[in-house]
């Protein structure tokens, strides 16, 4: 633990900006009948439930159910069944004894939800439970108002939706769902910062993100792929090859976007530790096979071979160090061989000349995961990246999961200049979740398999997930008319 | 409202007494395997749980139930099946998300039990949740220690818990059951108020509890059954024919206590009123039948016709007033008639000369209830009464159900001179009890079905009951060697 990091990064608490918003809702409850108070949008924060009773004075405790959802689909799901390996403890769902009557029941956990399923689970025929009215304090540290931009009517939904998705994430820290797992990841941060950038530009919250991570470093000076703030400052004990040399890249977009040199100098270590670390899990210059190498992320496919992608994003970030250091005046020949050497190895081990794509694994798997990131390394020229982007569909690819491994897939088709390919396949995908009702984006969405989990069940997904705001980012970027 | 009488109430809030008893549990909490908590005695009051985890950052909630447990028979029952007619919402059982560990787990919820049922419900696979320590910071008003009495070691056990039972009652008001139904109650209040002048002596909780029930009579000056007291102090709306006449017994009994003059004087008019009312349901001095009175309390026994024991709690309550009045230096000749009108009444109209004891209804109907009460009533003479109780068992009476209607039972053979078979019926009944592992006495209790409920189940059943502490009376006033 860096003290002084950590004390920089408590310095840089945000303010956290309230809004109450309050539903009458004058109903009574009655067992087997739930109500359904409806925001009207996703909000994070407290509720609080104004009851009263109507007959002979409340002569049993109130026994009242409160689910929260975030998502429309989650009202009617029957919780109980959820049987994943994601802990059951994620259901927004709580069950209160309310002693005395009339009053205002004010749960102290936080929620995110837009829809509040409330109902009475047991009555005495004595006496009707009425709900008055309903009421969230509401929280984000976003600050701002970001007028939605976009060259359609669709596009500018989902960038009202994108904006609203980052909002919601952005609280003490940069969360990656408020409802799950409600801490900071390194892969969700790199995103939202980006978006932050061209949107809310809550800069300093992305340098409170930077110095925790650097502050929990491990003895070795790796950071984590997570931090936990609650009870107290913590790195979790997950260690992932490729969020880890994300610290390079959001300690990059930082310095390029706010020029911030003391905290260049301050953090550059730390970035340079971790392509230091990765560097040492290479044997003649090509990484480790996904089952040595250890969790790589790249997306929440289980099937993906990984070791083509982690190729990739090593030379991702070693890009981005060199460019540090320059900044510094600091030279970096040593970096630069190495980078020349994994860029021609990447290219000799993993390029399938006959394919004409990138193949990973042992089983020589091709996927979009490993092609995008091998584009967005950019080991090739522009026109090569564009035919391998457009061979992969071809070839029957391993698919993309998440939004979040969508947005790597957009912004290769971009800097390929495949600028119209990429604009419809954003409104194809995060147009789709707009389509299916959606007030902010989601963990995980497959058009064509809407019940898909990786979690084993759908109870416990976020609904309002961090790196799927990045159209907001996009629109402003690179999809100005 | 009679708000002097309420100020007056209000004036004599107790002091709540706080014990604080810990438990070091330090066990990991596993789902599937619940933990039992054992205080090893009853307690009634907050809890706390203190919970800490061992393995990795805490990366999910932790679920928890906590089922709390008068009685060591509920540890083992699935409450899940309760469908009875009283609320399930009277169930001492918490399901609580614990967002961040480690953390003192406070539950804001008053709670009566002995036994806690700990369970983990959710575990994440990284962290395992471990219970270091639980506490409960129990409160009474009984404000003594009382030595148990007794003549043999079960009587002295049935005093302890006796003497338990209505020290766990005494909290701000006497309370009928601390947890269920957590209220003032007259029938209860009038057996505790008894046995209370023979222990504890905390004769301003009695005070509080008359006047509490003056304030809150009705527009025509009824009491009620039962006042509530949060989160103001309001009647209920339940009249019952037998427990408003005993607001003219607790004043008896408060007034020869503690000749507390001043009091009589206020109250009385609220005693006189009480008999004025109860007199209009006589038509040619008998009382109206069970169907046309209503509630008429006497025991919880749905097969049992009431009208008997009704037309002799109104001659045993109107004695009372009368001896009241005597105090006050008031003549009461037209009270004395119609106490000589009604017991004529009653003797033509219920007892059955050729059975030998009283019947009541127009089915005749033979019970312990009725003729218990016609003896306390003190219709016939000792002698008299002694026969008509040892006819009972002959005739196949309607048997008696609550310990409430036992204390009754008991003092009526007491008062037939039947002291030794008095002191075996206590002894017996009790010692059931006791050896079932009591730590305070029952609401309800049938030695032949102990799964007897009159509630549908019994899941809500009270182990600790305010009317069934009187052996703590019974021992020191009628049964001292």
């Amino acid at each position: 633990m860096n003290k002084i990091f950590l004390n920089t990064a408590k310095q840089l608490l945000p303010t956290l900006h309230k809004t109450k918003i309050k539903l009458d809702l004058a109903a009574d409850l009655t067992p087997g009948k739930p109500l359904i108070a409806d925001f009207g949008n996703h909000y994070t924060g407290y509720f609080s439930l104004s009851l009263s009773f109507r007959g002979s004075p409340a002569d049993a405790p109130a026994l009242i159910r409160l689910k929260f959802c975030e998502h429309i689909s989650e009202i009617d799901e029957d919780t109980s069944n959820y049987q994943g390996w994601v802990s059951k403890s994620w259901i927004q769902e709580e069950i209160v004894h309310v002693d005395y009557l009339p009053q205002v029941l004010r749960l102290e956990r936080r929620y995110a939800f837009r829809y509040v399923v409330i109902e009475s689970l047991a009555a005495s025929g004595k006496y009707q439970v009425i709900a008055d009215s309903c009421e969230v304090v509401a929280s984000t540290s976003a600050g701002k108002e970001v007028t939605p931009v976009g060259n359609s009517e669709l596009e500018k939904r989902i960038d009202a939706i994108a904006l609203r998705t980052l909002s919601e994430c952005m609280q003490s820290e940069f969360e990656d769902g408020p409802k799950r797992d409600r801490r900071l990841w390194l892969g969700d941060l790199r995103l939202q910062a980006l978006t932050n950038y061209s949107t809310f530009q809550n800069n300093d919250l992305v340098k409170r993100c930077l110095y925790l991570f650097a502050g929990t470093a491990n003895g070795e000076g790796t950071v984590s792929a997570c931090v936990f703030t609650k009870p107290k400052v913590v790195a979790d004990d997950t260690y992932m090859f490729d969020y880890s040399l994300f610290f390079v890249s959001v300690l990059h977009d930082y310095y390029f976007h706010t020029k911030d040199r003391k905290t260049l100098e301050e953090l550059l270590p730390t970035a340079e530790q971790q392509i230091k670390l990765a560097a040492k899990r290479f044997k003649d210059d090509v990484i480790e096979d996904s089952d040595v190498l250890g969790w790589c992320f790249l997306d929440w496919n289980l099937a993906l071979n990984k070791q083509c992608g982690a190729q990739a994003v090593y030379i991702y970030a070693l890009r981005q160090l060199i460019a540090l250091r320059q900044e510094l005046g600091l030279k970096s020949e040593s970096y630069e061989a190495e980078l020349k050497a994994k860029i021609e190895a990447g290219v000799n081990y993993f390029y399938d000349e006959a394919a004409g794509v990138f193949v990973s694994g042992a089983s020589k798997q091709i996927s979009y995961a490993s092609n995008v990131w091998m584009v967005l390394a950019k080991v090739f020229d522009k026109k090569k990246n564009r035919e391998i982007l457009l061979r992969l569909k071809e070839l029957g690819a391993v698919e993309i999961v998440t939004p979040y491994m969508y947005h790597h897939y957009v912004l290769a088709l971009i800097e390929s200049g495949l600028v119209e390919e990429a604009r419809q396949t954003m409104d194809g995908y995060w147009g789709a979740m707009a389509n299916d009702g959606a007030d902010t984006f989601y963990e995980l969405f497959n058009p064509s398999n809407p019940n898909e989990s990786p979690y084993g069940g759908k109870a416990v997904l976020s609904y309002c997930h961090a790196w799927s705001c990045t159209p907001s980012f996009l629109l402003r970027e690179y999809f100005k008319e």
